[in-house]
């Protein structure tokens, strides 16, 4: 069985920790690793690595690859959508590519951020899935509900497959109910959440999406020729400038408005996997552990006579005194304190927040970068102050800036500096000055961490200010 | 009429914004100035500066000073404290000084940390009251309660003065009530609220010190002798060590205890003279403007569905959303989110923090010295980065580190640095190091701030680790 994690979302519902420039997906909540991470490991004993595919944006390429690279995925495997096209056309690419490789290949399809907590029951419903795609079905994972859920779309059972126990035929998909029509739903106990989890022939999802998606199945062969080994370090997937033209006019639709709901051929495996979307900061009740007064509290936290509060923080003390089904969740350059219930209306208050132009909407504190980070620590109207962490073996791109003057100083690790075609050896406590206009490099031979503190000075300070000559992550 | 404001209070239920070494009286909260800054202001038409004098921990007498400059305050009008001791024994010195200035000067007591709020009854009340203290009384500011407050003292009216509207003898001093005492008191409408402001003449109270708490009384004599100007620039007054053993061995016991309770000679201005202590944060609530949801934001704040509730920020962007009666309170290196109604006991949740041996519980993030102030901005085991402000025409002491070498970079402002007897000068985006053990001082020239980021390398990296040879401030 081959694997293909859809890694494309943002999660802004997790703001102010998860932000479109580093989604959800990537960030851990709890557990040992990022949710990504969490949803591999959860894989594993089902599906070789080998045969593991992530989708995700192109932003996100490096960033994914490097949280999966203790796991040896290998980043050809990985494919970089250019943007953002809901689920149905990353789809359809996935079967291409798998299908590809293997004719006869069964695919899964897994969101990457969310939970499984019944490894047992997810494992035996995969196997299940699998018999049943081996046959030509599309087969979908269907979850018990617990509540009257407003947020999901749901399935209703049809007739139950002969030789399949908790196998049904899918009636209906139906959208995101109103309360009262999910009241019925868990009353009339023949609904089930549809939870994103699909399995499929390759072949047979092509085929469908050729029969009710032409629109989109049509190019998939044009976006196969099109497909190169990025031009940069690790050679993932990526589109060429076609390509990514194409990608771009195709339609924005997910995997159920285009195949599923059209489909006659949809099996539903009715199992109770511990299923959990993660969708927003309350449900961080149902997936983590709790104190004994229900406070879920991460970070250098004190908390008094606190009830049902979600505490999340980093190194800053956060003190919390007689909270009630509050959320608080620090990060270094922007705070959120929300009362629980109104968890699902953060998408909003960051779609505000974007609205009224303000960077914290979108950009995280720290900014990722193929060869590391850099978080802007203090700045004034001429000066601005960053730390800049390069991993080791990497460097930056050979670069001037027509702006801004530099003064580099190691904090910790060693640093190799390009400057004026000269090279410098710098370690903790050395200093380079790097004026305007001059070529500069700087990288990290060594096997620690390079921690350097830069200070800029200049009347323009913007990261537009940059003229890259040379670049190993294929940047220009 | 000379006035002695009581600057020595820290203000702890204010935490994280004040703290034991950034007390609520230096703090900007609302309006136009500082608590310390508001209450000088307020008696500017009713005591000339000359007039005036302060007392204060000898920790804060720079800042204050600092805070008082644009007043034309005269420095050696500040008296220095070297430990808290309450009211009683400040009170008594300062009469003492006073007293010997003039010997018939009529004093008046006020917290420095309070607000006023009818100017016009203020200073009715306080030129009424200078009349009862040339009588020879001991009067105080009686506060028709309009709550049942358990937080305050009471006075309980006694018999009307023949020739004085509202000014009655003091019946008794009662300590903070229960709420159903409280609740009585206020029904009965002969309680008032004990507001920390007296009036009487110099000679007065020390006679009344003399006879009810002669073991303070005895030793203002010594203490005089022990004033002395303090050896820094700014010659504020100070006791010797001789007289700060004493002071320090002196009971610790408010004016209230020491005398007025004891005194048959008090009598009560009875006046709404808008006062209000701002005891919490919950009391911004009766001196600041709240928006039409009945909110106070202060800082980079997008507030969403949120009633009732203060928002106290700096820089960092402070997202909320459906909030009730909530306070959040955000600094750099700590933050507080409180229910309003605990607001309170945020003074016992700083005491837990201090026991635990945060350091936040007691010193600001951003550190206030002679020469300007300095805040720690990143830390690794073997490095500390600071910002560090110098203000125009001030200078560090001439110094060295055992254990630690620094890399200094001007990011705003001129920079004097004396190195090994060498001396430097730096503007923005030059940089110097400075080696281990090597004599050094950095200095401001100019007439602007001076910034620089200090980047600290060492095994040990603490405030300890200082040998001063000079220091224009008396630190030795």
């Amino acid at each position: 069985m081959y694997g293909v994690i859809l890694a494309g979302g943002s999660g802004t519902r997790f703001w102010p920790v998860s932000r479109e420039q580093s989604p959800k997906q990537l960030q851990q909540f709890f557990g040992s690793g990022t949710m990504i991470q969490n949803t591999v490991q959860r894989l594993l004993p089902l599906i070789s690595i080998e045969n593991l595919y992530v989708g995700t944006h192109q932003q996100q390429a490096l960033e994914t690859l490097r949280q999966l690279d203790s796991f040896a995925f290998s980043p050809n495997h990985l494919l970089a959508e250019p943007c953002s096209k809901n689920t149905a056309l990353a789809i359809g690419l996935m079967a291409k590519i798998v299908e590809e490789k293997d004719s006869e290949a069964i695919m899964a399809i897994f969101p990457a951020d969310h939970v499984v907590s019944n490894a047992k029951k997810f494992s035996q419903a995969l196997k299940k899935a699998e018999v049943l795609a081996q046959k030509g079905f599309l087969v979908t994972l269907g979850i018990p509900p617990t509540r009257p859920e407003t947020g999901f779309g749901y399935l209703k059972q049809g007739l139950e497959l002969e030789d399949s126990e908790d196998t049904y035929r899918v009636d209906r998909f139906e959208e995101k109910p109103d309360l009262s029509k999910a009241k019925k739903y868990l009353e009339q106990g023949t609904y089930f959440w549809n939870c994103g989890i699909f399995v499929w022939k390759a072949s047979a999802i092509l085929g469908e999406l050729q029969q009710h998606s032409p629109d989109i199945h049509l190019q998939l062969e044009t976006l196969m020729g099109c497909l190169q080994n990025s031009s940069g370090k690790l050679d993932y997937l990526e589109l060429n400038e076609k390509g990514c033209k194409l990608f771009s006019s195709l339609p924005s639709i997910s995997i159920d408005y285009a195949v599923m709901e059209n489909s006659s051929n949809v099996v539903m495996i009715a199992s109770d996997i511990g299923w959990n979307d993660v969708g927003s900061w309350n449900a961080l009740d149902e997936v983590c552990e709790k104190d004994f007064k229900g406070n879920i509290l991460t970070g250098n936290i004190l908390a008094q006579d606190c009830n049902n509060s979600i505490v999340h923080g980093q190194n800053r003390l956060i003190a919390t005194l007689g909270l009630k089904d509050t959320v608080v969740v620090d990060t270094q350059d922007a705070l959120l304190v929300c009362s629980k219930e109104r968890s699902q209306d953060v998408k909003k208050l960051v779609e505000s927040l974007i609205e009224k132009g303000c960077p914290e909407g979108r950009v995280p504190a720290t900014v990722k970068k193929p060869w590391g980070s850099y978080t802007n620590l203090d700045s004034g109207p001429t000066y601005l102050l960053k730390r800049i962490e390069v991993l080791p073996g990497e460097t930056l791109s050979l670069q001037s800036h027509k702006y801004r003057s530099e003064h580099w100083t190691v904090a910790s690790g060693s640093a190799e500096v390009e400057l004026k075609e000269k090279t410098f050896h710098l370690k903790a406590n050395e200093s380079i000055t790097i004026p305007l206009n001059a070529k500069h490099r700087l990288g990290n031979p060594g096997t620690e961490l390079l921690i350097i503190f830069e200070i800029q000075f200049g009347s323009i300070l913007d990261e537009k200010d940059i003229l890259r000559y040379d670049d190993r992550y294929g940047r220009h």
